[in-house]
């Protein structure tokens, strides 16, 4: 069975896809100065579009771990979360406090897909 | 192909199936007084529940990821895992210790389960 | 549908797959008195050996979890890891700082991979 790759790089690729689901890599926010609301909606954006580039989208989300510098920064995420969501049917998600790569990195989110 | 999803509620659901696999969010016990091995007990109940929902149960469990406040408490946990699992075969496994929703929670699970 | 275990334990199988996915328990070097380095690499080789176990290889890794005990080791680790990869394309990945099973423990890894 094939495995489809996306911007394999030195280290990870952005998504890989076989039989049908989509794995992502953990992805963090580009600018960060951003609060964790702002760098919470920079990473659901990179989601939104690896996640296009595989031919799916966040209505096929499976399951979801968040990754917090800060925990108590959880709630705060969760309304970008929410909004990101709207409507649509939620995947199964952990969010847990972690060390990241870096004090300014305030969030990390890992997510599989339905194709 | 569709996505099956169990109390989808604001910010997850329980569960969700797809192709044959069902994700499961990451569990914590509802009486936080009770210590690790009551809390773990607790967890792997409610996982139970989960799966006979999910037309599965936990001779499937295909991977799980245990995340501890205070790692020293694997051990204790570890008993209680032993006893919920009896002679069926493990699912693969990973036990780290990270920061949950509060200083209470002493465990969070989140597994994987064939249907 | 069958699940095949390798290695079933107390605790754990050291990898379980099912429907052409194997995912392999979270790993950590025996001898933890050996550098980053040392320790990634004892674990990349234990994934070698369970993955040829259950006829597949590197190749086909779908995504990896990388904990560290301590997150500053993330760059030494990943010159192994790329070495390791060599030109195959890189899975999805996240790598996270946590506590593992002892302060010696520097690295634990957890991956999923196609048959």
């Amino acid at each position: 069975m094939t495995l489809k790759h996306l911007n394999s790089g030195d280290i990870l690729s952005q998504a890989v896809e076989h039989a049908g689901v989509i794995y992502l890599a953990g992805l963090t926010a580009d600018d960060l100065s951003a609060d964790i609301k702002g760098q919470t909606r920079q990473v659901l954006d990179k989601i939104d579009g690896i996640l296009r580039k595989m031919g799916s989208d966040k209505s096929k989300l499976l399951a979801a771990t968040l990754y917090f510098t800060n925990i108590d920064q959880k709630a705060a995420a969760n309304e970008v979360w929410k909004a990101w969501l709207g409507s649509l049917e939620r995947p199964a998600r952990a969010g847990i406090g972690v060390t990241l790569n870096s004090p300014e990195t305030l969030i990390e989110i890992m997510v599989t897909a339905a194709k």
